[in-house]
Order: structure tokens, then sequence, then C-alpha cells
């Protein structure tokens, strides 16, 4: 395999530079050429193909976002579009293609496999919602940079005797939420994949009054609940309480990736390139078990991952 | 003058605990008895009062929110309580205050002042709309946190190629969003003080991205326009533009104050000391042309204190 | 097991703050009394001894250092002071101990388990050397913090042109000096693990001047080759290269830790609580392949953990 | 004039981007062409020129360092070397000449204007230390790193209650040390400009141990004294005293500029246009009173500006 095709795909996050970064660097040392396609599969679509040297990524280890860009192309699950792909890198000399996403991205990675090209994914997302995989790129910025926007809300909670709610990403899944809800120090923590009961919550609140605590900090997953309708819910039940809503958006997605993005993007992008070499297809790089791992594409985007049962428990408890 | 009281009201801003060590140890450092008054006004109506010496005052000047915690009293606008509030502080010997807060805070401090109690103001807000000051305590740190999310928000907005609409605090005045969007390198503010034209504002788009830029940042004033009703206003011009509204929110408040804000704090705590200790009184702590200056706290809170507009037409010019 | 006293020891770490939370707050849901023992060993001789409630560790989370305080006790080495330390113990009811810190601190843990008294070690130290863990508090923290400094410090190298050399933290062991090289996008890493050869790297530096790129990074370990000696070994093969130094020191140890810190001290403190009660002792509590993991201390001291010598090989790589 | 040169010269500063992004935006909006000239003032001996356009420095705002690369050319002081550069500049149709920099880059751009070239300096040093300029490009992000250090350092020193001493930089002048040591909570702060004695520290220090204080925080510029010496001499009063040093060194040039330094780079940049294109020279742009401010270069260079002692006196009355 003499050249390879490399592409971002779906929402960005953070570490993508670094991954991109790797493959260029490792397929240049591999002796393989690296061809950036960009805006992800419409780049496909449109040849947006240019070869990609060590010095053409160099400065981008520490930026967020992705210098190939990125789309979302929803025409692409259709058979005709994906062989257009598939024919338009034939016609360059691609012979593999790395697909830099999450679980939609890999999905359009997939379809192009099943097609009987060489492809291989590395595990994208801030969700962090690949089965197969303990961590994605950018999901440990994204919650950092959470984190960081809590401890800050913290102060205006404590300051006021307020309770604060606050809204992350994950619409399926509660990855980022639980990991930023521990961490940030919550007393609540909402997840789409375990049922919650405001009544119990809102009955803790009062007894934590009674102790002469004030302050309350909730952090729910966008997908378990919106902040405003839970704010809502609570009034419900206790109309006096005063709250406020705090929803972090797209702040999760961008910046200077962590120690552990940057190094699990650069080990990706690495395994990605001599996956292929290897003659490994159809699978996704991941770490599982603090060891890079390839994950069967089918697997990875199928299976249901769930968040650590345990974790959420400790939560509970340290937040007593 | 022996013995002076302190508290904070209102909306927490980043720099008060800073300002409240200046005013303990500074007081100390004149021989003076320094009281904290927890909870703002209300504090004073329940005779929340502590002595604080300087090592009660040790590791806050790192921290934002607000030691002596605060809180809104909208009864502290009936007279009974503003002399109950009197007598409270008479009764404890307490000679003067210094109220650190914000336009409504300061209201408050004026009415004691009009019923004889020597006051001093110090100017802390992140709205940074005190007439007669060029800063207040927190605006700076607010303005650097949204400046921060704003940088984040870029690296979607460029991956993407969308159009992103930062909302920022400022209910009544468009300090924090012209600092921010002209910081942030924001293709266009809005700001309560300048109208705004839709239509201009798309047409300009479209040019743009005749020119292939094809993202764009737009931050604007919760007090000009909410984001989600620019977002739709701006769908009815160009219904196939890619939106996204990131509301920044309390995050503003909070963190570690920055170099200016712990500065002018400190400095704003020494004058209000010495001003009480001078005689003077009614006064608000501020700084205008980069010299600490006493305003009238009458005039500091009835004038209109208005955006640059210079610095709006170099908004304008650098986002070409 | 009733009462669980609870130290911090040598050198500080982000993250022992919330270890001690995890500790206080754990140990109060299954109905145990925690100690907090302040100033590390010597806290033990001098019973320096307070119950800690919930409430207690409140707001501490999110800060860097201990609120325990910590302290270096060389003479705890006499077995007579560890014999009075768990006679001290012992009047005051505490019949377990848990020690957060790093090889030292455990080695002194590790003494007091062999004289009979039930202990469990948390590994924490920025370092990252203790053998049986993948990670230790704190590490994360660091790392990042040397990441944000190499990407400022490489704003003036590509600027001017220069080379730089970072030395970071790391006497016997690499563990910071490689991924914060790698993760820093380093052009050469030095380690105490690997031999290098400043002939080599020299010789490196002028292939590269010659393709234009004029400013290099390095990052070394102390325990490798001070910064300011490496400036004249390379001074000897290049005498008119510009290079500067920046020692990153002290930094590195605290501010507010990382998501990843947070989460494993949180893990970390309540596992060292349930094996105490569930009868484990002389153990470390670490983690391996992403699962929380009991290690025999004397192994964790004596044993030797050694760097990634693959993570070694792909900074080379993405240093193209 | 119709076509401008821009130039940074010295030590690169956070926000020198910024005012290079202005100078080229507005000087588009004004109909002037705005040239590039690389590494300072070598590219004018070299012809390194290259003509900006608004997209060309898109992204750069919020970027440390300077896309124009920077460098210290000593022989730029030869009379035949400043001939030359105007030559070069004639005769590619340049007529004016903004140089972003420091003191030493001021000299030799109030060269050119003595030789009759229409110059125009804008004020860019993290030093501080121009005369009639109340802040220059870079102080600003300069401090507040250097305070986010101190705070960092500040959690091992209350954790072990040692004593740090912390050098910032700062050869003539204590601009950056005053600022960060006042803002950073030090409890002793050693500048060029004031005389210290090393016995009244130690006896204050032994004073606060009496009080059980046991760490203190020690900020001096590399002028005054540095870090090194600075302990050795604290060990002669007090040899039994627990000291560390760091040296805080190129982290203070780089990173993200802050609101203060993107804002009066914009500023600055856009009023070193319009002076060129009204005819000023020889002029420096800054800021004094709040206010920009043109400052004849010869007085910006030679007058002594010194620092603010009233602030001096704050830091030593907020830091009982």
């Amino acid at each position: 395999m003499k050249r390879i095709a490399v592409l971002t795909s779906g929402g960005d996050a953070s570490g993508m530079n670094a991954a991109i970064r790797s493959v260029v660097r490792v397929g240049y040392v591999r002796g393989v050429e690296i061809i950036g396609v960009y805006y992800g599969y419409r780049g496909l679509l449109t040849k947006d193909f240019h070869p990609l040297l060590p010095r053409d990524v160099s400065g981008i280890l520490e930026r967020g976002g992705t210098i190939l860009r990125t789309s979302r192309v929803p025409d692409f699950k259709l058979t005709e579009n994906q062989e257009k792909a598939i024919k338009n890198m034939k016609e360059e000399g691609i012979e593999g293609l790395i697909v830099i996403g999450g679980n939609g991205s890999q999905s359009g990675n997939l379809a192009l496999f099943e097609k009987g090209f060489p492809t291989i994914g590395i595990a994208s997302t801030i969700d962090n919602d690949l089965w197969g995989t303990d961590y994605t790129i950018g999901f440990d910025t994204a919650v950092n940079t959470a984190i960081n926007a809590i401890d800050k809300i913290r102060d205006a909670a404590v300051s006021h005797g307020r309770t604060f709610i606050v809204e992350v990403m994950g619409r399926e899944a509660g990855f980022i939420a639980l990991d930023a809800g521990l961490a940030g120090g919550a007393d609540f923590i909402l997840v789409p994949e375990v049922k919650f009961d405001i009544k119990k919550i809102t009955d803790n609140m009062r007894e934590a009054f009674k102790k002469r605590k004030m302050h309350h900090l909730i952090v729910c997953a966008e997908g378990a609940i919106h902040a405003r309708d839970l704010e809502k819910k609570i009034k419900e039940y206790m109309p006096n309480v005063e709250t406020r809503v705090s929803v972090l958006g797209y702040i999760q997605r961008g910046g200077a990736p962590t120690r552990f993005d940057r190094i699990i993007a650069s080990e990706f992008g690495q395994h990605a390139v001599d996956a292929l070499l290897s003659g490994e297809k159809g699978k996704l790089v991941g770490i599982k078990d603090n060891k890079i791992t390839l994950i069967p594409l089918k697997d990875a985007i199928t299976k249901q991952k769930t968040i650590d049962k345990s974790l959420y428990k400790l939560a509970e408890e340290v937040s007593v």
C-alpha cells in the first residue's frame, strides 16, 4: 500500500489534528504517501484531495478543530455515493482510507469497507460512545473543559446559596455528564442510562438545606433531560428554591487538547497506518484496558457501550 | 473611625475576594477593626457580623465568588429596613460601611448614606455599567473567560464552516459583548447601545461566502437580542445557513480573577478604607483614566455610562 | 474497623485533596470515623489528629496541594519512631491507616505494615514511578501543566527560530518528560531510561536547518541531564546555535487537578477505605489496565517501573 | 501614502499578532497596501517583503508569538545598514514603516526616522518599560501567566510550609514583578527600583513563623536579584529555613493574549496606520490615562519610566 487517504468527519473533537499529524508523519516514515481529504465524506465525492507532508502538519498538535475540516453528509448513506467515493479514490491511486470520527462517521466507513475498500477508523468523538474502546479522542478535553466551567459556576452557586443546573453534551450517552459530574463535585448527576426521580432529588436537597448546605450543583446530560425542563420539574416540588441554568454547549468541542487526547491521538494515528499496512481493514482503532486495540467497525457502532455503574455509585458516595 | 463593616451584594464578580482582603488588611494596618457582614444587606438586618483579621482572608485572593456570600434583598428598598440596618450597625459600634457591588447594590448604599450613615462603595460588577469608572471589578475576568470560550467555539466554527452566535451577559449594556467580540475576533457584535440590521448582517455574510469565508462568529449581548431569537431572524434571510448557538451564562462570573481585577480590587479596597478614614462618604471608588477616583454614588448609579463608539468602529474595521 | 487515619506525605501532587475527600466521605458512608493526620508522618509522632466529616472536605476537590499538609520526615526510618506512631494511633483507637503519597512515603507505610499495623497506600506522585500502577495521582495534571507551558514556549521558539530546552521534573524516571515531550511536540526527548547521543541530536538539527526548520524543542527530564548542562554540550557541537533554557520546576506540582486525577483520586480513596474494611493491608491502591487494583506495597516500591518504549518510538516518528 | 511596511522586532510578546492583524486590516480599509517584513530588521536588509491581505491574518488574533517572526540584529546600529534598509523600502515603493517592539527595536526605528524615513512605533514588550505609555502589548498576558504560575506554586508552598522564591522577567524594570507579586499575593517583592534589605525580610519571616505562618512567597525581578542568589542570602540569615526556587522564564512571553493585550494591540495597530496617513512620524503609539496616545520615539526610549510607588506600598499593606 503506497497511498492512503485520511479524513475527519462529523462533530469536531479536540485532538483530531494530533491524529492527522500522526497519520501523516508515521505514513511518511513508513514510505507511504498520505492524501488529506477535505470536508469529510464530501471531499471524497468532490475529490478534494491534497497530499500531506510532515511540514504541512507542523504547529497543529495543540490546536482544536480539524485542519482537514469536517462536514455531515447525510447523502453518503446512498450506495451510489459510496461507490463514487471508492471510484474517486481508486482513480487517484488511493489504496486505503483512515476515517477519524465518531459513530455516524464510522458507519460511512463501514459501508466503504463492506463494498470492498480497505478502511480503518480512528475513534474520535467527545461523546465517548463507541463500543469496544474505553476512550475516544476529544472526550478527555471536553470533560476537562466542562470541569473548568463547573469550577467557575460553583463560585456563584456557593456565593449565592443557589442551585445550579449544568447541562453537558451527550444525546445518547452520559459519559461526559458522569465524568464531569464526578470530577466537578456535582450533588446529582443525570444520565440517559439511569432513571432519575425528581422527588428523591428534591427530598435530598431539603435535607441538605436543613444542614445549612444552601447550594447544589446538578449536572445533566442533554440526552437525559434538558436543563430548562429539569428546572421546571424541580420548581414543581420546591417552588421557592433559587435555580440557575447553564448549558455548556460548544465550548466542550474545542480548545487545545489535553495530554490524554494528544497521546491517544498520536497512538491511534500510528496504529491506523500500521493496521492498513499489515492488511487489517474494517476495524476501529481504540484503547481498551490501557492498550491500543482494533475493534471490528460493525461491533464498534452497533453494540451498546454503557457507562460504568460503579463510577456512578462512587459519585453518589463522594457527594454526601 | 474605629470600626468599619464590609459586605458584598448582588451578582458575584471575580475579584470581590481580593477587595475584601484589601479592606481587611489595610484596615488592620490603619488600626481599624473590620467587620464582615454576611449575605449582603440581609446580613445587616440579621446582624450577621463577624470581625475579620488579616489571617481570615488568607488564600482568597485567587478565588472567585465571595467569602462573605451575597444576596439580592428587594425589601431593602423599604425605609424601615434601611433604618434597621443603620440601627444594627450603630448598636455594634460600626461607624462606616463599605459595599462591594454593582448598580443595584450601590442604590442600597446610597440610601444608607442619605439617611446619614457614612458609606463608601466599591465598583464591582461584571457588567461594567457604573458611571464615572472606566472599569469595575470582575469585568476583565468575565471578558477573558468569554474570549477563552469564543476561542474554543471558533475551532468548531472553522472546522464546520458554520455561523456561531455567542450570547454573553449584559442586560442593559454592551461592555462585555463589545470587548469579547473585538478581542474574540467576532465578525459582528450586537450591543443594546447600537441599532443593528439583520439584513445588513446577512448581506455581509453572503458577500463573505462568495470569497469562500464559510464561518462567521456573532457575539451578542443578552440585552441586545437573545441568541436563539437572532438565529431565527438570520434564518428568515438565509434559510440554508448552518447556525449554532452558545449562551455563555454563569461561567462569566466565576473563576480566578485576572491581574487587572486583582490589582484594581486591591487598590479599590485600600482607597475605600482611606476614604472613610478621611471623612469621605456617599462615594464610589472606581478608576478613571488609569487613576483611582471617587465618584458621587448618586452620579454613579443614575448617570448613563455608554460604550466607546470608537472601539465599536475599530471592531468593524479589524473584522474585514 | 471503626476508625481510620489518613495522611498525605512527601511531595504534594494535584489531586491529593480529591483523594482525602473521597476517603472522608466514603468512610462516612461506610460508618467509619476518619481521622485526618496533619503534616504527614510528623503528625503521627505529634498526634496531630483531627476527625474529618463530609462538610470538612467541601470545596477542596478542585484545589491543588493538600489540606492535610505534608512533610518529609527522614527520621521516620527509625524503628522507635515507627513504633511511636503505631502506639499513638492505637491510643486514639485508630485501627487502620491510609497513606497518600509516592515512593518514599509508601516506604514508611510499608514499615508500619511490617510492624503489624493495617495500612493501605494510595499511589500519588507527579513522577508516576510506582511499580504496578499505570498512573499515580498528580501525574496527569503535572504533564498537562508542562504541555501548556511548552505550548507557550513554542511561540517564542518559532518566532525567533531558536532551540529551546525545557527541563521537566523526574529524578529517577522519564514519565513526565516522555508524555510532555510527545504531547508537546518535542523534537527530542531525553529521559534517564534511554541513552542519548548529543552528536546525533545536533546532526539531526543541522539536517533540519537545511530544510529551513529553524526552531527546535528539546524536553529533558531533570534526571537525564540538566537543561543548562545540555545547552553547554550542544554548544560544543554547534557553537553558533541560539539556545534558550526553561526549567519548569514547581508549577508542575500544583493547580486544579484534571478530570483524570480527580477521578482516579476519588476511586483510589473509595477503594482504600473498602480495602481496609475488607481486611486487606500492606497494599497500594493503583490503576492497572484501566481497573483499580491492589499492589503489594513491597512490590510497588522495590520493583522498577519503566517507561513505555513504544511510546518513545512513537515520539520519534511523529517528530519527523 | 499607499504602501506601508510592518515588522516585529526583538523579544516576542503575546499580542503582536493582534497588532499585525489590525495594521493589515485597517490598512486595507484605508486603501493602503500593507507589506509584511519577515524577521524584523533583518528582513529590511534582505528584502524579505510580502504583501499582506485581510485573509492572511485570519486566525492569528489568539496566537502568541509573531507570524512575521522576529530577530535581534545588533548590526542594525550601523549607519550603512540603516541606509540600506531605507533604500530597500524605497525601491519597493514603501512610504512608511510600522515597528512593533520594545526599547531596542524602537531605537532602530528612531534611527530610520532620523534619517528621514516616516516611521511609527507600536509599544510592545512584556517588560512594560517604554516611557510615556502606561502599558505595552504583552505585559498583561505575561503577568497573568506569572500569576497563574504563582497560584500553582502557592499550593506547594502552603502544603509544605516552605519559602518559595519566584523569579520573573525584568532586567531593568520591576513592572512584571510588582504586578505579579501584588496580584499573586507575594509576601515580599524585589524590584530593581527599590532597595531591599535581606535582614529586614528575614526578620519579618521570623515574626511570621512565630504567628504560625509557615510559608512565604517572594517574587523577584531578574534585574533585582537572581532567585538562586537571593536563596543563598536568605540562608545566611536563616540557615534552617526550607526554600525552593522557581524561575518562570520564557512561559511569560507566549500563550494566547488576554482581553487587555488583544484590545490595545488592535487599537495600537489602527492608530499607527492612521498616524502615518495623517503625516505623523517618529512617534510611538501607546496608551496613557486610558487613551491612545503618540509619544515622540526619542522620549519613549530615553526617558526613564518608573514603577508606581503607591502600588509598591499597597503590596506591602495587603501582605500583612
